[in-house]
């Protein structure tokens, strides 16, 4: 279905709205409370340029949650599960976020910017307000800050070669979520590898929204050999690639799920002794194995994809729902993720969905598809 | 402009979607992470019903964050600087939420549903995630939840004989944010004098979504001899009536407010003793008359919406920001809301909008304007 939406002012405009409006930008979708484009007319060639090329992308509804000050280290352990002892300054990790009963309420990337300097780079989810009231309550020396950060995403395997081009041969050593503060002919950013996509790439946190449009040409001037063109997070990809989407794949208000439904169980620390946010309750649920398990499927004939989270079925009885699924060319058939029954998630017979009167049969498939 | 917006999982339906689309819905845009309409294709005929008739709107996006437990009342109270303490079961308040610094986050209206169970009916931040962390880190026996809660409020002049037409004549002696636990033939919901309008009118508020659609049609039913039709909260009259747009005339990333200066002042209890979030802050801001103000403005020449605040100056100087502003046909000219430097709030000589290389004069006006 398609809808228009209106530019106004209660949704925050990225740094880069004006280049992408310029560049052909023909949908949005509404992300951290600002608009993210969703597709620039050719999702063939969107697709395409990501899986074999190289594309860039308006991912600056990344908000940063920056925690500064003396009780930064603490606070940003206190946050979430994942053991940080050993994070380095310029190292950056996936970390869940739980609130105090467990639930998972985003799945940041968090970013070491200095021994007293942290980012979160959040998913769709106020955790600003979230991390201020809990820095706050405990009396701790840090402030929570959004900073003038946007990142820019250039992802695809020529990635590599773009960024190359820009910053020098040295992005080549980068490792993995591995990032160093650096500018591009004076326009300040941090460049890490990573980007919410496995086909590889890079995000400029460009820190002077100012110089946005300045560095969005500059990205495209240097991937013009490489075939560059602009994109969006891609959901084929992402499912193929089985990555998680909050607020897609669950999220707080109406599709809860804990760490260990999603498999972040391995980075939950109960052991050694840190404490955090939500700790009593994830000790009580490692007790026992977790009620329902995310599995991927393949779905037969092609449906439409509803706008929304649909049960999956066994026989008359649900045994889950069914977050996202899309048509993948590279797999050949509709792939999608649920969050089914854990006694099913190994084999399970008779899947099915029921979309407009029709029945689609699920198979379970192991994720990533590819 | 106008972009297209996909309807995809990651942003929630309404339990009223579905007849949105049936009766017509153009446009969307997203607010606590859910589409709410923002057209039905005929913005002349929905100002005017809203005006001078009677409109339904879908505004499930005002989630509810309950509060309930022995310490629901303790926790409301904390959440807020408002003095709540000669609120019944019945009443709802309007009660600005700061942050610990004393910014403002957020500006719901407050029910009191029982001794142990409070809701607020939320602007577009998430509440839930800060009021349950304050709630959990200060150990008090109150669980913050989201219940099966979307209202459908019911505006205009006429609004009050629709209501009548449905629930009977009590509802006529309803006060103003007064509201009672009812059904309509075995629909549960709350029903409220209150609703983002100046124009009168009630709030639906349904429990139990899976009824969206019947008590959609039951609205429409009894408003059909009053000439009801769909629409949608209206920036033109919020404007003329002056009321407040969290996310729109202020928000905490990045056009920050304190409620001195959005005239919130006389909600604000220092005195009473009572503790609240923000109180140290709110303390010494309230020691000085505010920096800006907020200020309602007329705007010459009709020039176009750019679809965020934009700078308000005098001379080559920037006096503050102008948030939002619209064509209003009552007052016969451009009106908008604008947050200026204290000392220009009562008088000020050559205030303008720089738009589009054109400059706009700009004059101080009260608010409300009608």
């Amino acid at each position: 279905m398609q809808f228009s939406l209106s530019i106004g002012p209660n949704i925050r405009k990225s740094a880069y709205f004006d280049a992408t409006v310029r560049d052909g930008v023909r949908g949005f979708s509404v992300y951290n409370h600002m608009y993210i484009p969703g597709n620039f007319g050719d999702p063939e060639g969107e697709y395409d340029r990501l899986i074999n090329g190289v594309a860039m992308w308006d991912v600056a509804v990344q908000r940063q949650v920056q925690l500064m000050g003396p009780d930064a280290g603490r606070l940003a352990q206190y946050l979430t599960p994942r053991n940080l002892a050993k994070t380095k300054v310029g190292q950056g990790r996936y970390v869940p976020l739980c609130d105090h009963a467990g639930w998972l309420i985003n799945d940041p990337v968090l970013l070491k910017i200095a021994e007293d300097c942290y980012w979160l780079s959040v998913a769709d989810s106020d955790i600003h307000l979230w991390a201020a009231a809990i820095a706050h309550e405990r009396g701790w020396a840090v402030e929570v800050s959004e900073p003038d950060v946007s990142p820019l995403a250039i992802q695809g395997p020529k990635a590599e070669d773009v960024t190359a081009a820009l910053f020098g041969d040295w992005v080549r050593d980068l490792r993995y979520f591995g990032f160093r503060q650096t500018d591009l002919d004076g326009i300040p950013l941090v460049l890490a590898r990573s980007g919410w996509s496995k086909q590889g790439g890079f995000e400029l946190y460009l820190q002077d929204s100012t110089r946005a449009l300045e560095l969005w040409d500059r990205v495209k001037e240097a991937g013009a050999p490489f075939g560059i063109g602009p994109g969006a997070p891609n959901d084929i990809e992402r499912l193929e690639s089985g990555l998680i989407s909050y607020g897609a794949d669950m999220r707080w208000q109406d599709y809860r799920a804990t760490p260990f439904e999603m498999g972040f169980g391995p980075l939950i620390d109960l052991d050694s002794g840190h404490d955090f946010v939500g700790r009593a309750a994830l000790t009580r649920m490692a007790a026992e194995p977790p009620a329902r398990q995310r599995v991927g499927l393949t779905i037969a004939d092609r449906p439409a994809l509803p706008g929304s989270p649909v049960p999956l079925w066994q026989g008359e009885e649900q045994v889950g729902y069914v977050a996202e699924f899309a048509y993948s060319p590279r797999v050949g058939t509709t792939i999608g993720h649920a969050l089914i029954r854990a006694d099913l998630a190994e084999a399970a017979e008779g899947l099915h969905l029921r979309l407009s009167g029709q029945i689609y049969a699920a198979t379970l498939h192991p994720i990533p598809f590819l």
